[in-house]
């Protein structure tokens, strides 16, 4: 039945350390779609662009089945455009330039076809925006969604409403201390989720990813990337291989969504070895598949006998 | 035939957010003997202290079955006395006092009877006096050495001689990559292997440890504790686990060193429960090898099929 994604799509000027790129292809439904891709066919993609959107990342969807049925083309408008910079470690990017232009009055509009979707991914937007979503969709059996420190400074209450509606919050450690109001990402975790949400997902960088539920934790590795040359998208990226495999396994008992977890950290850390969604191109259900392996032996270990 | 360990014996004063203590017992050589005791019998501990030491703390060490003849007890002298504050999210410390006393001259002298021991740690001290432990033994099998920012900046060549001649050395993630002059910690490992060193730890406290060896990562999680009391002896109770376990299997196989990793993060889970050494007495086998097979619970995935 394919997976439902919703979220940004915008051109993107990077400036990292190493090299820039110019309107480079972005935004959260664009990382989430490609990634979900290499799992789920087709991805139904729901978003907003101006007519002044590149041809060739249209066609660029369309070459991943991408279906593009709900992505709104407004006439005359002109595409959302970010521009950020990354300092010295690649930790802490200051943005330079937000011009929302068309997105600045999206409104997800789900086509009637799509509104069965069982799979969901509610990319990094406007809480109000995604809860307007959910409104629409027919009981979607399992629902992930983004969300970033800007909307839980702006939006909290949308916000927690929200998340008694999906199955997984996927945030970083910081977004979870925010949210919380609590240091200890261990307690922060165990208060969101007293809010009402099945799963937590914590993204930390370098240092991995936890997922928490029900009195339960699992710790997945980071995959030792001795370069990482843009982080841009790799939150979305995450998203993307999570939901996608779960969505093409049809399968989410606890096990299979620890897997999804490692399917998420294996398609983030490939993003970011280039600019853009450039590293997510050309990758193989082999390739990707190998990689997971990685991260099993890199955490593999045995008791004695 | 046991463990050797050298270190610092001290009295700490220790200030956290929620409590403090008063000329605690502290020091490298006691956490980690204390640690490696619940593994390892006897353990050798070589230091110094006044003869103000506490007698309840000579009784503490006997009780753990921890050999005390390469204990020097200086008459007259004062012992090693340090005072330190945790900030609020007990990430950062400042230390307010320092008193080397004893410590100041301390020239470790290995007991004869101990000059074949066969696995060693060399607690976190001046690398000039570990390299005067090593030239004292007659070829060890294991040797793990601990150090800290203060030695990496002030004797970085003597430290660099030093790791040649060790197999494991024990860092945190800041120390490694001031160490390496790297921020990449993957390539900063990298870098810092390639000085002659067989196996490097790096502590990434909440985020669990690395081990890198040829060409190979292991990535141990972390155990999710809600309340961290005290982390003052973490690291040095992760060698102590690290090594005592490894000393009393006898087995230096990568896949041993790796549950050696686990055990040592085990133990260092606990210490920072309580305040000094508290929470690492009355622990038992059965509760260790029980948080043991927690970390193993909290990494464990498979792969589909």
């Amino acid at each position: 039945m394919g997976l439902l994604v919703v979220g940004s799509l915008g051109l993107d000027t990077v400036i990292t350390p190493f090299d820039r790129v110019e309107e480079a292809l972005g935004g959260s439904a664009t990382y989430i779609s490609i990634a979900a891709s290499y799992f789920s066919a087709p991805v139904y993609m729901v978003g907003v662009v101006g007519d002044d959107f590149p041809k060739e990342y249209i066609d660029l969807f369309e070459k991943y089945n991408i279906d593009l049925k709900g992505l709104q083309i407004v006439e005359g408008g002109k595409t959302f455009r970010w521009t950020g910079k990354y300092q010295y470690d690649l930790n802490i990017r200051d943005t330079l330039l937000t011009e929302l232009n068309v997105f600045e009055k999206f409104n997800p509009v789900i086509p009637e076809e799509l509104r069965k979707s069982r799979f969901v991914c509610l990319g990094n937007i406007d809480p109000i925006l995604q809860m307007r979503v959910l409104d629409q969709l027919d009981s979607p059996q399992f629902v992930v969604c983004d969300t970033m420190n800007y909307w839980i400074e702006s939006k909290k209450p949308e916000l927690l409403e929200l998340i008694k509606r999906v199955n997984v919050l996927i945030i970083n450690d910081s977004e979870a201390r925010l949210l919380a109001q609590e240091p200890n990402l261990i307690k922060a975790a165990k208060k969101i989720r007293s809010w009402g949400l099945e799963y937590l997902i914590i993204k930390k960088g370098e240092h991995g990813a936890l997922l928490f539920s029900e009195d339960k934790v699992f710790s997945a590795p980071a995959y030792p990337l001795e370069m990482i040359f843009d982080p841009t998208g790799a939150g979305d990226t995450f998203a993307g291989g999570f939901i996608g495999y779960l969505e093409k396994t049809e399968d989410t008992s606890i096990e299979n969504i620890k897997r999804a977890v490692v399917y998420g950290s294996t398609m983030a850390s490939f993003s970011v070895e280039q600019f853009s969604t450039k590293a997510l191109e050309g990758l193989s259900s082999l390739r990707i598949h190998d990689r997971f392996l990685d991260f099993m032996e890199i955490s593999r270990f045995d008791d004695k006998e």
